[in-house]
């Protein structure tokens, strides 16, 4: 198997022959210096993994032959991860850390303490993208453009779930909490709301508990920034009801 | 109560006089532009956390007055990570998450596969200490000087369990194996080990295992960085055995 794997933007088989974009035929000819004959492995998301080789080199349009697939797409848990924008080489961070602990979806969005007005989120995808290549997902998280907290709560889905790391130290132990709430054989969809650097406000925070899916979690005593406590919260729900 | 947070190396309450040193002293007066009277809290890793008053704004030493102990000390669990060096964006990164996630002492390790020969343990230091003052902690984790896996093993103390995240998904579910392991109502002291990004060689990961403390989970089906297995394995031994 290829070392290399990327995503691509195509059906799957599709005709068998893929021809790679500009930046991606640059990666595996001019920093990869990948010949013709070496093999790549290739994934869009939904149609499982394939094995492929390259058959034409050429530095802005490589081209590969599908040889075989090697994984069929597989079912993943449903979870949405909420986040309040935080500085740049933190958010990097975390988006890459939430394709890594399996997130189905990232939705940035802008609350009361929240000081930047817009969002990068074609940054956000290719991090995505590149992280989900790394690390052997089949899937690649939904980006969503920025909404405001208040405009996401009100159209919440009926049937989601929500998991509220509220920094009072009032909720529960969260894997008792999850496992309460939920059935890890057969799980609701959940999301995950995770607040900006200073917190949520405290309407804010009033309003989010009210929701009658919030299920109110502590996670320890010490203080976590907002991309540890993304990455802590994901792995606790991954335990008690996802795929870990 | 004060927004700045600085550890102290002096004993408290001591004379109840505190000289901070030079780069304090900048940070205190240029940076947050404090002036005479205002608060100021101080911890030093074993006597608790204590309000004090600047009582001289001098650059290069600026003077406190203790005025009250805020917090006594308290007890924390007892979980040492064990890691081979990445990157340095990736290390400062996970030197600051672990502090925040309850580690009480770092070990660098150099590993087969790992291809740095040298450690800056002044630099990890100075991460823990900046990551202790901002999550509010009382402990500062230790930093041990590297160390090569092997010799670590040797010496490892009878009484210490071992966390080993295998990569092969051979093992247990985390909680499942920890919580079968130990009691949460009295643990034994823990420490986690992670490899490097290219992971342990074969005959590291035998000698790993075939410790008699050892016991192997799994952190999921998805790859995880280094420094996001080191996050998650901590919460999910925090949440098991620590204090969340």
């Amino acid at each position: 198997m290829s070392k290399i794997r990327l995503f691509v933007n195509c059906d799957l088989p599709g005709s068998g022959t893929i021809v790679l974009n500009k930046e991606q035929s640059h990666y595996l000819v001019s920093v990869m210096r990948v010949k013709v004959g070496e093999p790549v492995t290739v994934f869009n998301g939904r149609g499982g993994e394939w094995q492929a080789n390259v058959n034409d080199a050429q530095k802005k349009a490589v081209r590969l032959t599908l040889e075989s697939q090697s994984r069929l797409q597989d079912k993943e848990p449903d979870l949405w991860l909420a986040f309040a924008p935080i500085k740049k080489g933190r958010l990097d961070f975390m988006v890459e850390k939430a394709t890594e602990m399996g997130a189905s979806q990232l939705i940035p969005m802008m609350t009361q303490y929240t000081n930047v007005d817009r969002m990068k989120e074609e940054r956000l995808r290719a991090n995505v993208l590149e992280a989900a290549e790394q690390c052997d997902r089949l899937h690649v998280p939904l980006v969503a453009d920025m909404i405001k907290l208040e405009d996401m709560m009100k159209d919440w889905p009926d049937d989601r779930m929500i998991m509220f790391c509220d920094e009072d130290m009032s909720g529960r132990s969260a894997l008792e909490a999850l496992s309460t709430a939920d059935d890890k054989a057969n799980p609701k969809p959940w999301g995950i709301l995770i607040g900006p650097e200073g917190g949520f406000s405290p309407s804010e925070r009033e309003m989010i508990k009210a929701h009658k899916n919030c299920i109110i979690v502590s996670l320890g005593p010490r203080i976590l920034r907002a991309d540890t406590a993304a990455i802590a919260a994901m792995s606790l729900w991954q335990t008690a009801l996802g795929d870990w």
